[in-house]
């Protein structure tokens, strides 16, 4: 593998380059470091312009923005919450990271030795506004986009914002949708769903389950945040049951840590020598092409180990695959990002019965008080949860540039690897992610912890060599 | 050198042996992290007593802090400004360390790569109020302490806090000062000072030569401070005296950092595996009563590079020294805490004559514009600095606890020389700080950021022992 990690010329300053912080001798009227932070903050979006705007303030837009304000790159973080983190707070109150820590580590400040393995969500947000802080980033909470359009002939941005009630036009050059890898959140649209009675809400508006105790519930999907809702629905006593629509992996989280990640991302890992940054390039030195040949053998001997756990749970009626050709988890993420379940506790109620199951259906049509599934069955219902998933990160694009632009860099993430909700053709890296797209000096960011740093170097360092004209090959991959 | 960093049944929970951050399997009616934590805030001090209080939130309460919520020692910091950090931020303006990075870094998160050399105030404000945050220290914000009585008998301390207008009476087993090593601000009474029509305050309250531009400026010392302030203020376009009393070492940042410190404290000593844990722990096994000789030849190598330096110095009439036995610097900070300039830039006004210097003078008596002193000079003021240090850290005893208890303790700091201003009689270590004092369950913290470092783990070991009945040495030094 060859990557990149820096362009000569313009390298971080770090270590020995790093920055004196003052100028020692004796200098008329100096400007202190927050003088300069001030008049910094108050020129950048005002009168000077942002040479890269980030639309989404998540821990993709931050640690982008840290990146590129390290190299120099004037950049505003725009983010429609209050405060940095709240991406993470205002999701439901039993979420944790479900990837552990060694896996999380974001660039520059690592996680410090005693924080937990499994991140709980303040934490988390509380982490990220602190990261946002020290790093002296020029974030705008409370601010949304409004409209993007890109004017070909002075290859500028007109991007219009709206920053606590005050309407602002920003003209970067470069325009990163940090959205959210997820897009924007998905609600299968059902008949009579507009005259339930009850409560109904995505999976990304579930706050917790304490309002629901003895009320009955039906989550609709199967995957990580269903399952998650399920459990903390059922720990606040109301009676639940998931339909699962279509088959699904689930894998222990102790066995994925001990048989899949325990390699690159664990203790014993780091105390062989495996940091997470080393972690980060052996894993992005595997091509995708192959990559599922790895991960076959590691999902047999999971599907092994915990070949009694599987059997309780398809004896609930639980429909449970491995992938399509058996390489588990991780490559369902990769193609689709949708699948799975990382089992932290929901699976074991399922097998129980705790958490009803209906598998194999769908909701036909929503009553009053009640969904009526494809099998004909009829269940009573004061909350239904759509925990259905979120469209391709495009749908930003469409939203707020135009479905014009959206259609013209089609679909972003998968591999096309021919499987299941995985758009084709065959792509070599992750569709549209981090990387030139048809639509001219518009960038897709975002999704999990581990790869913001596996990509950064790569991804920001081609941000920066735009402004000084170096060329930018559209081939210029990691892998 | 033999020291302690652990005890033994209860190590801190980190590596290997780090909290989970959640419970996998399903739990009716589970406490989240936010729950758990916001019940923790609303008991401790309220319905639960914290073990240990700590008076004052600066680096050193803090960083004590830190460790003991590691050590799950219920303690509470108690701080009078509004937010960590703000007795950095509410300095001087153009304030910022004179010592480098790699002598600066806190326990468990130590600063980025990019972090500057010498810190600006702010940031560092900045970094403290994060660093707070992320450790989730029970720190109680605009509190002050008025009053802390020891009963004997039940060996508890009462202390009666005002917490933003409220009165809290604490109990706790130990009592922490942690209120600046430097104690409370020494202003010499001088004859017609109540008369002065100008301004006139001590070198903590000075915030920044910008409204003096133009003024005449009297500022009375020689330290670190009087000379960051005459700079300042020159730079700011006032005309500034300096009234040095008496005589001085000086040492200029940069060859401080190349002679005295790089084997140690630098980006060469980092890359030869010198981390600043081992640095520190080198630095701690020197023996106090032989460490002056390590320094004399190093002084001396100093006084030889920069001689054309100090030769223009002792030319504008500058009284210089070396220590009385040679050994500059670091040993008149820990025999006496003053008494010396690490120079960033105000050598060079004085030498140039453009910071005025009256040397072997004192004040003897103020008049309503001006300043007369003792070699009968008039001069005229409209500002007067008194740069003139601090008493001892038991005058915050006597303060808060009582006059009594203060002279029980005796004078904190210092070594026990001999030298000047160094109290005796010879101690061995550091006077009375970070360990058991002639007052039981009253400890004695402070001072610059290396120090947390070198001492905490010995000195919270101390703290952490003590509820489990494990007996404490009054010689369990870290020398």
């Amino acid at each position: 593998m060859t990557t990149m990690t820096e362009l000569k010329g313009f390298e971080e300053k770090k270590g020995a380059s790093r920055a004196k912080g003052v100028q020692h001798g004796a200098f008329p009227n100096r400007q202190t470091w927050l003088e300069r932070k001030t008049q910094e903050v108050a020129e950048l979006g005002v009168t000077k312009q942002p040479y890269c705007l980030i639309i989404g303030g998540g821990q993709g837009g931050i640690v982008l923005g840290a990146r590129l304000k390290q190299l120099d790159v004037p950049t505003i973080i725009i983010e429609k919450n209050k405060r940095p983190g709240d991406s993470w707070r205002n999701r439901y109150k039993s979420l944790c990271l479900h990837d552990p820590v060694w896996y999380d580590h974001l660039p520059y400040l690592p996680f410090p030795e005693h924080w937990p393995i499994f991140s709980p969500k303040d934490k988390i947000g509380d982490w990220l506004e602190m990261y946002t802080k020290v790093m002296e980033l020029d974030y705008w909470h409370s601010t949304e986009c409004k409209s993007a359009k890109y004017n070909e002939q002075t290859q500028e941005w007109t991007v219009t914002v709206d920053r606590d009630g005050e309407t602002i036009v920003l003209r970067p050059k470069q325009l990163v949708l940090a959205t959210g890898m997820s897009g924007i959140p998905y609600v299968p649209e059902i008949p009579g769903a507009n005259k339930f009675k009850g409560a109904q809400h995505h999976s990304s508006k579930h706050t917790s389950g304490e309002e629901y105790s003895g009320k009955t519930c039906v989550v609709v999907g199967s995957g990580n945040s269903a399952h998650d809702i399920c459990a903390d629905l059922w720990e606040h006593g109301a009676d639940v049951t998931m339909i699962q629509r279509s088959s699904t992996h689930v894998a222990k989280s102790d066995s994925l840590m001990e048989l899949g990640l325990s390699g690159l991302y664990s203790e014993a890992a780091v105390k062989s020598g495996i940091t997470t940054d080393i972690a980060d390039l052996i894993f992005a030195s595997v091509p995708y092409k192959i990559m599922h040949t790895f991960h076959i053998p590691v999902y047999k001997a999971i599907a092994e180990r915990d070949a009694e756990f599987y059997q309780r749970l398809r004896k609930a009626g639980f429909l449970l695959d491995f992938g399509e050709d058996g390489s588990g988890l991780f490559m369902k993420y990769l193609r689709r990002g949708s699948g799975y379940y990382i089992d932290v506790g929901a699976s074991e109620l399922i097998a129980e019965g705790k958490i009803k199951l209906k598998s194999g259906v769908d909701i036909e049509r929503i009553k009053e008080h009640s969904v009526v599934l494809t099998d004909g069955t009829e269940l009573p219902a004061d909350l239904i949860v759509y925990a259905t998933g979120y469209g391709s990160m495009n749908g930003w694009a469409a939203k707020i540039i135009s479905e014009e632009v959206a259609d013209k860099v089609g679909k972003c993430w998968g591999l096309g690897s021919g499987t299941t909700k995985d758009p084709g053709p065959w792509e070599g890296e992750l569709r549209n992610m981090w990387k030139p797209t048809r639509q001219p000096s518009v960038w897709f960011h975002g999704k999990e912890f581990r790869l913001q740093s596996t990509v950064w170097a790569k991804y920001t360092t081609s941000v920066k060599r735009m402004p000084h004209g170096i060329p930018l090959s559209d081939r210029d991959s990691c892998n």
